[in-house]
């Protein structure tokens, strides 16, 4: 399968990337690395990208980022952030990529495990999440052409150690079964389906 | 108490309304009707109307809108006009309203039941339900000074009629059960619940 992964060169996505590179040919994309450009906070260099990359059986999106802070201090400006990287950029992927993916595709993306299970500082990006959680269960039943869509919600993973401290007592999450849950996305049938991580 | 009432003027807030309104002071409000006017949509509106309004215990938001329509033709900007009504605009009410509510005060905002049970093309509100249920649980561990928040998320209404079709199969619920998750979120003890009427 022709496959292309956003966020190839990230801490999930260098994994992602490893596993499916081999048997598959794989078209990685970043802002700033990968086999081709993109900025997904922006519509219009997502349709230039789409346009560039071709046909496609599968797209992984393994990026977006949103505001980390105390609620008393969040302001709205803080709180677009995310919406306009991980959420909106992430659904656009969707919204456009739609007329360009071939049939019987895939769309997997990136939530996580603050939908459900917030801490403090994470509004935003349970907000985020949790709209991309919905979103992924709406869109299933709205793709045509028997396109599929799920979204791999990990709990904060091994590899981020950065992390630990904003997420008191959660248990990190190996890689392994963080690349499980994406290959089930992609060389699954499954679709609308949220792949808890965690 | 003092309860703003946003959105009093219609569907669900004139109920809403009707209920809180002989035992509690209510101010009503909407972006063309009510005691105060603010526009949702627009961070420096809510502001203005939060130092018009002065000090209060209770915030109800029954308000905000989004794109309906199939995925197909879904673009990126009708994506955005659920993301800054009904999901921004009842976030920022929060975010900014949280400097103005007297200590154990309440913030209720309205989801709906697409965020966990899609119908086609609902993708988009879908989305903003799931944001608004997922910031609800995180903002109730951010808030300080006891001050508590919720969402109601109801299912399509027996007095709305023209969604009927939009939503085959769906039981629509009645304004009693609606109104009764509205008053059990704010004369109630409950913080960061998703109360589903459906
Ligand atoms: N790390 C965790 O513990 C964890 C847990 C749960 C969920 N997640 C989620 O998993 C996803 C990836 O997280 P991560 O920790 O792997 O992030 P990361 O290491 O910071 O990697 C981010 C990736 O996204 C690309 N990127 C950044 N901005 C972009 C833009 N505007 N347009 C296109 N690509 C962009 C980066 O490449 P360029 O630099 O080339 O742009 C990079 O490849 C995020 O959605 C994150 O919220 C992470
Ligand atoms: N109806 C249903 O079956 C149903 C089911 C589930 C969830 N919901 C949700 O419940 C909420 C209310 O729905 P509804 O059917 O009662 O809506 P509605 O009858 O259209 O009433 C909308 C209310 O919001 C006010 N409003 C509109 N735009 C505004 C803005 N930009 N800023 C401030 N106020 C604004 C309107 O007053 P002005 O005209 O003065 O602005 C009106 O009072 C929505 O979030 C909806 O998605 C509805």
């Amino acid at each position: 399968m022709r496959i292309i992964i956003i966020g190839a060169s990230g801490t999930l996505g260098s994994k992602v990337t490893a596993a499916l590179k081999d048997k598959h040919e794989v078209i990685t994309a970043g802002s700033k690395s990968g086999d081709l450009r993109v900025d997904i906070t922006s519509p219009e260099s997502i349709e230039a990208f789409y346009k560039k990359a071709g046909n496609f059986d599968v797209l992984v999106s393994v990026t977006g980022s949103g505001h980390f802070g105390p609620l008393s201090s969040m302001t709205p400006t803080d709180f677009k952030k995310g919406i306009d990287s991980k959420l909106m950029g992430q659904v656009n992927l969707v919204l456009i990529g739609q007329h360009y993916i071939n049939s019987k595709g895939s769309f997997t993306l990136t939530s996580g495990i603050l939908a459900t299970d917030p801490v403090l500082y994470g509004a935003n990006l349970s907000a985020v999440n949790g709209g991309l959680n919905s979103f992924v269960i709406a869109a299933a039943i709205g793709l045509e052409n028997g396109v599929r869509i799920n979204a791999i919600s990990p709990g904060v993973v091994e590899d981020s150690p950065q992390y630990f401290d904003a997420f008191p007592g959660h248990v990190p999450v190996t890689m392994d079964r963080v690349v499980a849950g994406y290959i089930r996305s992609v060389l699954g049938a499954g679709t609308g389906q949220v792949i808890e991580i965690f």
